[in-house]
C-alpha cells in the first residue's frame, strides 16, 4: 500500500494541489483558477474536488493519503490550522481550514503562510538547499518571504517575522494595503511594478509597452516590462533599473540586519525576469550594504511557481509519513 | 583573596574604566579623554595606566584582578582578540589588543565590538533582562545594536548582523562613512542630527538653538536640540519630530523583519532626549509595522553611558571567574 501527501498552494489567482510520493518524487499537480469571489465555502469545497480528482487520476485510493500541507496567502495560525485573515480572498477571517479537510476529506492537516511554504520549499528542495542563515522570498503580487537562522524558519515573538514586503523604502511613499507608506511591496512586486508602469506611461505614450498592450494601460504587467526591456525600449528599460535599486535598497537592509549567507529570489516577478533584474539588484546590494554584509550570494529560486506546492507537501511528508516534530523545524 | 575583573569601554571620544567584584558588583570606575590622536600604542598605553590607576585606587593588588573585557568601536574579531579596523582611531587596523595586554598587564582579555558590548550590559543588567529576542541599540557619535535571539547575541553568517546605523532610510540621501547613501546614522545618531541641525539653521537665524550656542553654528548637538526643543524652540521640535520620524522608520523595518519583544534604545541621544525622543518613536513604529510587529515594546535604556563598560566587565566575569563559554552566548 502507497504512502502519500498532498501538498497545496491557494493564491488569490491560481491554487495548485500536488501530491507527492513516500521518497518525495512528485505523482501529479492540477492547477486551476481560484474561485476567489464565491467566498470560503466553495474555496474549500474547490480544493476539496481538486485532491479527489488528482488523487483518481494517479489511480490512487484517498486512503492512501497520510496528509496534506497547505499554503495560504495572509495571517495563519498553524498550530490551530486556521486562516486568520487573506487579504485577496473575500471573507476569508477565521477560518478553520484543518477542521475542514478533516471532515471533507479525513486528511490530517499542516497549515502555514504561503510565503513561507514556498520558502520551505526552496530550502528543502531548491536553491537553499544545504545553507543555514537565509532568506528565501517570494516576488509576486505581492512579496513575502521566510527567514531561516541555524536552519530553522524564523518566527519572532508573535509569530510575524519575515515581514520583507512591508519594509518602507520610500518615507512619503504611496498608502500600502497595510496601513503604511512606502512598502518595498508598492514597488516591486507584480502589482506594484504595474502600478510604476501605468503611471510612467501616462507620461510616455510612445513607450513599446503602449504597443505591446495595444494602448489598454491598465492590462500592462512585470511581464509586458521584461519583453519591452529586452526589446531595447527606455521606458521599460529604465522602470527595470528603478525595480532593482528599490529590491536592492531592502534587501541590503536586510543583509545589514541579519548578515544571511544567502538570499533566494523566487515568484512569478524573479523568474519573469531573472538575470535581467538579479543582476543590477547585486549591484546595489553591493554598493548599499556594509562590507562583510555585501558578500550576500543572491540566487535566483530553482522550482518556479510550484515551490508553494512542493513545499507545502514536504512538510506534510515530514509529519505524517516520517513522524516528525514540525514545531522542531522553527524558532 | 578576592577576585575581580575589569571592563573598558573604548570610544573616539572618552574611554571608561570599570573594575566588577565577583557578586557583580561595580567597585569603582575612571573616565579619561581618549588620547585617540597619539595612535594605538598611546592608547592602549593609557588603558594600561587608567587601569593600573583603578585598582591602586581600590586597594588592590593586580594580581587579584582575573581578567578583562574591552569593547572597541569597529571591526573586531573576538575569537583571535584583534582590532581588525576602528574608523574613528586613527591608525587601529589589525591591531592585536588582547596580546597587548596580556603582555602589559598579565590579563586575559575578551574583545568585542562596542555597540555589542553596551547591548551586553542592557542585557545582562539593565532594560533587556528578562527578554529572549530584543534589539538594543546604541545612539551615539553613531548607530549600533546587538541583536539577541532566543538569548544568544546573533552574529550572522560572516560576524557582521546588527548593523541598524547603517540601514538605508533616504534612498538619495547624503553620503554616509561606510560608502552607502542615506544611512540612518546619518539622520539619527548625535553626528547626524547636529548635521541636520546646522543645515536647518542656515535658513533660520532667529532660532534659539543659534542663541544658545552663540552663534557658533558648528557647536550644535543633540543636546543643544534637546534644550531648545524643550523651551518651545519651533525649529528644534520640528527637528526632533524629523528624527523621531527616521528612527521610527528604521525601527519598524527591524520590527517587520525580526518581530522581536523588545527595543532598547540607549546611547548619549537617547538620554539626553529621552521621552521626548521615545514618544514620538513609538508612535511613527505603531503606524509603520505590520500588526503584530507594531507591538514590540520600545524602553530606554538603563545604565547610561556606563553601559559598554558594564557588558564588558560582566561578559569578562562570565567568562574569567565563572569559567563559562563565551561562545555559548552567541549564535
Amino acid at each position: 500500500m502507497g504512502r502519500y501527501v498532498i501538498g497545496v498552494d491557494l493564491g488569490g489567482t491560481n491554487v495548485t494541489v500536488l501530491l507527492l510520493d513516500s521518497r518525495g518524487g512528485i505523482c501529479s499537480v492540477i492547477k486551476d483558477k481560484t474561485s476567489a469571489r464565491e467566498g470560503p465555502t466553495v474555496v474549500l469545497g474547490q480544493i476539496t474536488s481538486l485532491v479527489l480528482a488528482l488523487v483518481d487520476q494517479a489511480d490512487l485510493a484517498l486512503s492512501q493519503v497520510r496528509g496534506m500541507g497547505i499554503g495560504l496567502p495572509g495571517v495563519v495560525a498553524s498550530a490551530t490550522g486556521m486562516a486568520l485573515f487573506l487579504p485577496n480572498l473575500p471573507g476569508w477571517h477565521d477560518i478553520p481550514v484543518a477542521k475542514y479537510f478533516k471532515e471533507s476529506l479525513g486528511l490530517e492537516v499542516y497549515c502555514e503562510n504561503d510565503a513561507r511554504m514556498a520558502a520551505w520549499g526552496e530550502k528543502l528542495m531548491g536553491a537553499g538547499q544545504g545553507f543555514a542563515d537565509l532568506v528565501c522570498l517570494t516576488l509576486g503580487t505581492g512579496i513575502g518571504s521566510g527567514v531561516f537562522l541555524q536552519g530553522k524558519l524564523w518566527r519572532g515573538h508573535l509569530g510575524s517575522a519575515g515581514e520583507i514586503g512591508h519594509l518602507t523604502i520610500e518615507k512619503d511613499g504611496p498608502v500600502c494595503t497595510c496601513g503604511n507608506r512606502g512598502c518595498l511591496e508598492m514597488y516591486a512586486s507584480g502589482r506594484g511594478i504595474a502600478r510604476r508602469t501605468r503611471e510612467a506611461l501616462v507620461k510616455n505614450e510612445s513607450s513599446l509597452l503602449n504597443q505591446l498592450v495595444g494602448g489598454k494601460i491598465e492590462e500592462v504587467s512585470a511581464a509586458t516590462v521584461h519583453e519591452a526591456a529586452l526589446a531595447g525600449d527606455q521606458l521599460a528599460l529604465c522602470l527595470l533599473q528603478e525595480t532593482a535599486e528599490y529590491l536592492g535598497l531592502a534587501l541590503a537592509n536586510l543583509a545589514n540586519i541579519l548578515n544571511p549567507e544567502v538570499l533566494v529570489l523566487g515568484g512569478g516577478v524573479t523568474s519573469g525576469m531573472g538575470e535581467m533584474l538579479l543582476s543590477p539588484v547585486r549591484k546595489v546590494v553591493n554598493e548599499r550594504a556594509m562590507s562583510l554584509n555585501s558578500q550576500v550570494v543572491i540566487k535566483q529560486a530553482q522550482l518556479g511557481e510550484r515551490a508553494g506546492a512542493i513545499g507545502a507537501a514536504h512538510l506534510a511528508r515530514l509529519r505524517f509519513l516520517e513522524g516528525q516534530d514540525i514545531s522542531a523545524l522553527y524558532w
